[in-house]
């Protein structure tokens, strides 16, 4: 008999990534996963700068290398951060991680003893979850509304509940919801914060993917104490098959984050750090960024046109300004797991809501994707998700 | 103030690796790393299967992918393994990680509780002892000869230790020995777990970088029963800068390495994995690895002789007949960081000995590493060494 360690109790199968391991099927119109466009991969140019890396210095790119991450990388990465958002970030500032991902289950790994408060939104990125439950937490849900945590309500509990470790906040274009933060918000939150040894960390792989209304500073922009570990991540404007994010936080802080990545995967590959360097030399990132952003702005106006159509009257849902999804509530009698399985069967998917309560609920929401479909895709599938919420209905 | 979690206290910096940063410095000639030689990278190969890749199939893979790996890469180590050693995996039975210390690190998460006892060899490899140690066991040394670990020990401590949970074995070449177990330990360690619900951990980087004497099946050929969690690694065959590895295991236990790697990283990069995928079916990957074989024989024996040449007389040093490294055990009245610190003074590097005993110990000790630097700065190299030994001797 194989005995695993307690921790494995939390760590857990999903049955809805089961369900959905189906989607990958070409008849299926999928508006499940976060998958970026793919036919906005700069693949040609990846082609040019890769030959390139290989040429000029292939056996470094190949090699062993620094756990923190390359060090011209960490550089452009903390020079690119400062010109955006006015933060003073130097290259001793940025770790090199495996996806943004990494940097969450680091962060578990480095703050987290069994029994530790998190405190997040409601509802919050189940990949989050995923990662902070193997160290055992307690996760308690901030009441949010559509301009971010309601700071009254979490100023009550981080008076009242004991053994608060730390915030786990995504200010733009949330995942699931595709909320962002009002700029009051976050001001008032980093000042609700300040001197109380709570570390708060800001999860922003979507922020650069704005289509309307202006750039708002990220928490990690107002943070004199240096309490904010910032996660960021290329996934979602260049590509995420080469698997490269970030952390950015305070130095002693990131010492911690090197010493845990020493020993999890010794470093990040130095053959896409180096591709990914030498792009931003060569190319502007921002033009391939406000490529995705015109297309993404396309889809989500496809798909919320299309919601506003064929799903019941009453639905609400969210308008993102940015980002990759749009969050449904439906009639409380709906449930979304029973209406997924409706829709597989059509040919069309989603994710329902309710794993993305650490403490249950929302069983009648859904996440929508619409980055990956094209416009045609959406209207399609979106009518068909209506045909089948209102047969439920009608039974 | 920032509050850590419990674990980070067995998370520490070393002074060692602090004091070997200077390594990198051009006139330095360093024994101390586990790099592979750069100048056998497949380079221009990869130039060639990277753009075809990229024409071929760009899209997918630079897009998310699944957490297990690439399919047709899986299949191809599996059956790689399979013809080699007569296993009988299937793609089901391995997983793609970032380089095997990221099956060391899940393996740490998987199974060890707090308290956990894990056997390993004495010496035993730096990093297994970091990733373990985030989990708190209790490490216990299995007494070794250059055969491998003694069983006749191995029993006792079987028979009188509680909470042993898995043994941490390197039976090819180990880091940092040198050493490998003969035909009969490997049978006789096999026979003796049998039935004992301890798992065994085979780390086999090195294994198909055999120069002399005959191929010997790694542990998992003997694993009947599925107790064996091998970790293979395509950095000292292929590349390192690419990072990847892979976990072979019983179906069962792999999909809690799946569940794992979901929640640490989601999955290892799909672009990288499809080079090495192509790369393996339009190259002969054995070739590759013959070429390596005959370089590092080469510089084992301009290593071997030279230290019979340069150190004291009555100095033990191991044979090696594969992989990476020798051990060198000095006079007992020689401290190897004190050597260290001269040696450095010198532009030499080497590791000394004691951070691999887990329970200290060793100080008269010393990993010397072979495959990187070429023949004459070996022999320059040693000379070195040597005279600072006979200068700290004569003092």
């Amino acid at each position: 008999m194989v005995r695993y360690a307690n921790r494995m109790e939390n760590v857990k199968a999903s049955d809805i990534r089961e369900l959905l391991k189906i989607t990958d099927r070409p008849e299926m119109i999928s508006f499940a996963g976060g998958l970026p466009a793919p036919e906005l991969f700069p693949v040609e140019r990846l082609k040019d700068v890769t030959v390139r890396v290989l040429e000029s210095c292939g056996s470094e790119a190949l090699q062993y290398a620094t756990t923190e991450g390359f060090g011209p990388l960490r550089m452009k990465i903390a020079g690119r951060m400062n010109k955006k958002y006015g933060t003073r970030l130097s290259a001793r500032n940025v770790m090199i991680v495996c996806g943004s991902q990494q940097g969450l289950d680091f962060t578990g790994k480095i703050f987290l003893n069994e029994g530790d408060v998190i405190l997040c939104e409601s509802p919050t990125y189940l990949g989050a979850l995923n990662a902070f439950k193997a160290y055992r937490p307690r996760i308690l849900e901030v009441p949010t509304d559509d301009d971010g945590m309601l700071l009254d309500r979490l100023e009550e509990i981080l008076d009242s509940v004991d053994r608060i470790k730390l915030i786990y906040t995504i200010p733009d274009f949330q995942n699931p919801s595709g909320r962002s933060w009002s700029a009051e918000r976050r001001a008032g939150f980093m000042k609700l914060l300040a001197g109380r040894d709570i570390l708060v960390v800001e999860d922003a792989p979507y922020s650069e993917l704005r289509f309307e209304g202006d750039m708002l500073p990220p928490l990690k922009a107002f943070d004199t104490e240096g309490f904010v570990i910032y996660l960021g991540s290329l996934s979602k404007v260049f590509c995420p098959g080469m698997r490269i994010g970030w952390v950015a936080a305070d130095e002693r802080i990131l010492e911690k984050y090197v010493l845990v990545k020493q020993g999890a995967d010794l470093h990040s590959a130095g053959f896409t750090q180096r591709i990914i360097s030498m792009y931003m030399d060569l190319y502007e990132l921002d033009d391939d960024i406000s490529k995705i952003r015109k297309v993404y702005k396309k889809r989500r106006d496809a798909m919320l046109d299309a919601i506003s159509v064929e799903f019941p009257a009453g639905t609400k849902f969210t308008h993102p300004q940015g980002g990759l999804f749009t969050w449904i509530e439906l009639d409380e009698n709906i449930n979304t797991r029973e209406l997924l399985a409706e829709c597989l069967e059509r040919n069309v998917a989603f994710v329902p809501g309710e794993p993305f309560f650490p403490n249950g609920g929302g069983r009648n929401t859904m996440r929508l994707n619409y980055s990956n479909m094209p416009e045609e895709k959406i209207a399609e599938g979106i009518r068909l998700i209506g045909t089948a919420i209102g047969e439920m209905v009608s039974r």
